[in-house]
């Protein structure tokens, strides 16, 4: 006899999700053991969540649908909640099943009795409660249908025991109602039109989500061709189709002056599923919006809307022609010596296999990367979208898993890396096809230079120990060989460029420790 | 010009809270300037947020009084609620200081933005986010007057970046208004005396908070003395007094039906300072309560009231004479060879030296300690209290730095290690005086248990994926050496007494990674 585990599992396979990121206790054992039963879901275990949530927004990001996750109780949650905070910002679909104390059991405050749904709504699109067995299979189908209206949301299932374990009337899955996105606003086509009409030069669209994939930026090129405004994205996308052979697209500056200054002549800012651009934190004396007031913003489609279509839709009303071929970026050659942050973009770059994925949370070091490899082989890039440190190594998990044809790169800073350095082991269980670049300048290197802009010219003690990881410093060679990942330690570019060529032709995961 | 940082500063160290565990970012930058000048304030950096709360609550449990911590923004909150939760089961004072961005700039919805207020209330006592620089000082003694409201709990307070970097009014710190526990319910210490002289030996006297120091559980075992009643103390506690000279307690135990069988026969019980104790789950057909329904519940002493005090008062009214010397419970002789929950739990208590601080994380290989380390040193016994896994390593943290002249022993599982094994670094960089027990059984046993429980006798690959450490096995002295801590590997106990007799004569921490 099914159980509403079982009903769970088959609603996730019906409706193709058919991976799940898993940190399992005590609560959901019927779930484990229902997953058990069910041969065609791959179920990955995650050694701390916010490597499982993690990898699930990797997931989402490369295979365009979710993956379930499977925590335990409120903690379990709340361990993930940072890396569900960056998927909601990447708006991946994705479906976490957080398994809670049976019903009944709740009254009696038992250790891990926690709020939830209290916990899970900040970073979440959509929280639902499991009201028992035979409540589980729409509970789920409504989950997956959240987690998929376009552009994408985080869906939180609290599973109680008793749902988990007990029998539904019917054992039957139910198919989640899966909505297109909304078709381009014929009125905001037209308004841009005239915008680019009247200000071609002026304009900048700004992209994010689905238009930058390569048929999304080639249009908005065409656009550009056409009317000579500027395309630019996000300073944080979830995914960006890149390489040879690609327009290349710029990305908002993430320091605050720098920002304004190339914005200072902007007339008007088209949004193309992108968010009108702000300072990523605010400053004394300095302004939240990097848009100057003079600049008009308007939408031409908003996230939820058919972006390509909503482009494509633009450029046949300005006249435009195809886009011309993009410029040949030929990689520069490769310098030699102590690592620069340009060497380390052109290193890197070269590197790249076609058809790469590049995991980028290098923070401070990986600032001027874009500017270097626009030549490099095509590949895509994937940004930490939420500001929350600790998603590049489970990122790369994620996209190793949806895409495993795909050599995965992580761009990772050691600061951050730390965060959810157990997605190491989940790299080594799952054999997968990562090499991780490891940015080892042992300190917040970011922050360092923050406190630097609040006035404190040399740093104290306490301030010294607070934002340096010396003393001692991390040996990420030990550290990666501790959970079954090779590793090597690297000091020059010319080393690394060895290294990521024998990382590169061998397959599963390696990790390079670059001292820079 | 002292700024609102500064104020904030000068209000923790006037009320005495001169620790601050710490992981710092942008938004919090003026916070840790103004920290860099307070040389009283000792600054603790965490590699990650679960680290700085685990040992927060280390830290209060052994001083008796407040860490603050600094968190950056929701994120950073949330990669620490897991330990704030175990804080709060404690009833642990804590102060945390969560940075947000400035006020004006939330609105733009910047990518780090969110309900920081909806994330700390599920872990939190008291809330409460900064209005301004004026507020600073009122706010920051509020939250620490909260926290130390007995019994103890989790104050959570917001700091804008606005209010950080603002000038207020007045410089001056501002002194919290802290409590004291309220004293014992003469009434209620009749009901307790009515109660014992009717059914003495039926009763229990179930106990937990600072009901378990050394004199109350010697008041506790004079009524016991007097009336035949039975002292045990909840299953999970802060903080329990043991070894030689000390009257052993026993705990209330896990397992639900040999809980059930502990007190079929009781048919009084009365807490002081304890909940009646529940199952730690829910299992189908077994009851929440693990207290028979016969059985009578009545309360000595809440938490926050005065437990010694409640506890002499009705030791007088019995009569009870002072407690007899507690029974001498000598250790065994160390057995050979293969190690067992017997052999561990004897070697480490052997090894034990004179007030020791043991934190106590090893979920199913430490079940069966109490029973063999009676006799072993007097020494402080520190649990896990709230379930959430990840907490014993930072515990032998915030403990070892309270208590810089006592060697504290961390008896940790290799499951719940990972979660937080960033406290390893922070062991070494502070040059702590911890010894971990890393017990390696690669997997995670309880669940293993648990699964079986359920009827599924032989897992299949998907069970076996998501409860299994192994492929790899994660080498413990490997990634202990990757964060600068010394480590080696045991697979008896005959070189397990070796390691902890070398490892407690030296300083400094060390890991010993025990196969089982």
């Amino acid at each position: 006899m099914a159980n509403g585990a079982d009903v769970l599992c088959d609603t996730l396979l019906l409706n193709g999700v058919d991976v799940c990121f898993a940190n399992p206790g005590t609560s959901e054992m019927h779930f484990v053991a229902a997953l058990d039963r069910k041969l065609d879901m791959r179920c990955v275990l995650g050694l701390f969540e916010g490597v499982v949530t993690g990898a699930a927004d990797g997931y989402a990001r490369m295979a365009g649908k979710p993956a379930a996750t499977l925590l335990h109780t409120g903690p379990g949650l709340a361990n993930g909640l940072a890396n569900m905070h960056n998927a909601r910002r990447a708006r991946s679909p994705m479906v976490n099943v957080v398994g809670d104390h049976a019903a009944y059991h709740l009254p009696y405050d038992a250790a891990l009795t926690t709020d939830i749904e209290g916990l899970a709504r900040p970073m979440s699109d959509y929280v639902r409660r499991i009201a028992g067995p035979d409540d589980v299979g729409a509970a789920t189908a409504q989950a997956i249908a959240a987690a998929q209206r376009p552009p994408g949301g985080v869906s939180t299932l609290i599973l109680p025991a008793d749902a988990s374990w007990g029998e539904p009337a019917s054992a039957a899955p139910v198919r989640a109602d899966i909505r297109a996105p909304s078709p381009p606003d014929g009125q905001r086509v037209a308004a841009a039109a005239a915008a680019l009409r009247a200000d071609g030069p002026d304009c900048v669209l700004l992209m994010s989500g689905a238009a930058l994939r390569t048929e999304a930026i080639e249009t908005a090129f065409a656009i550009a061709a056409a009317t000579g405004c500027q395309i630019i994205a996000q300073q944080s996308n979830a995914r960006i189709e890149r390489g040879a052979g690609r327009h290349p697209v710029e990305r908002v500056p993430y320091v605050v002056d720098v920002a304004l200054k190339r914005f200072a002549s902007t007339k008007r800012m088209i949004l193309v599923g992108a968010k009108a651009p702000v300072a990523f934190f605010a400053y004394p004396g300095k302004p939240s919006s990097v848009v100057p007031d003079s600049c008009e913003v308007s939408v031409l489609a908003k996230p939820e809307d058919d972006l390509l279509g909503a482009l494509s839709e633009l450029g046949h009303s300005l006249g435009a022609g195809p886009a011309p071929a993009p410029a040949p970026a030929p990689m520069a050659d490769l310098p030699s010596g102590v690592v620069t942050p340009q060497g380390l973009a052109i290193a890197v770059g070269r590197a790249l296999p076609e058809e790469a994925i590049l995991c980028d949370e290098s923070i401070t070091s990986g600032r001027e990367f874009f500017g270097f490899t626009h030549g490099a082989a095509p590949h895509t890039h994937l940004q930490l979208t939420g500001g929350a440190i600790g998603e590049g190594l489970p990122l790369a998990v994620g996209a190793a898993i949806a895409c495993p044809g795909r050599k995965v790169f992580a761009l990772q800073a050691d600061g951050s890396a730390m965060y959810t350095n157990q997605a190491l082991w989940t790299m080594a269980r799952e054999g997968l096809d990562v090499v991780v670049i490891l940015l080892s300048n042992r300190r917040y290197a970011i922050l360092r230079g923050e406190l630097k802009a609040v006035g404190a010219e040399a740093p104290g003690r306490n301030a010294q120990r607070m934002l340096d990881l010396d003393q001692p410093a991390i040996d990420w060679v030990s550290l990666a060989n501790g959970m079954g990942v090779e590793a090597a330690r690297v000091e020059t570019v010319d080393a690394l460029a060895d290294r990521l060529a024998a990382a590169t032709a061998a397959k599963g995961p390696f990790l390079i420790e670059l001292m820079i």
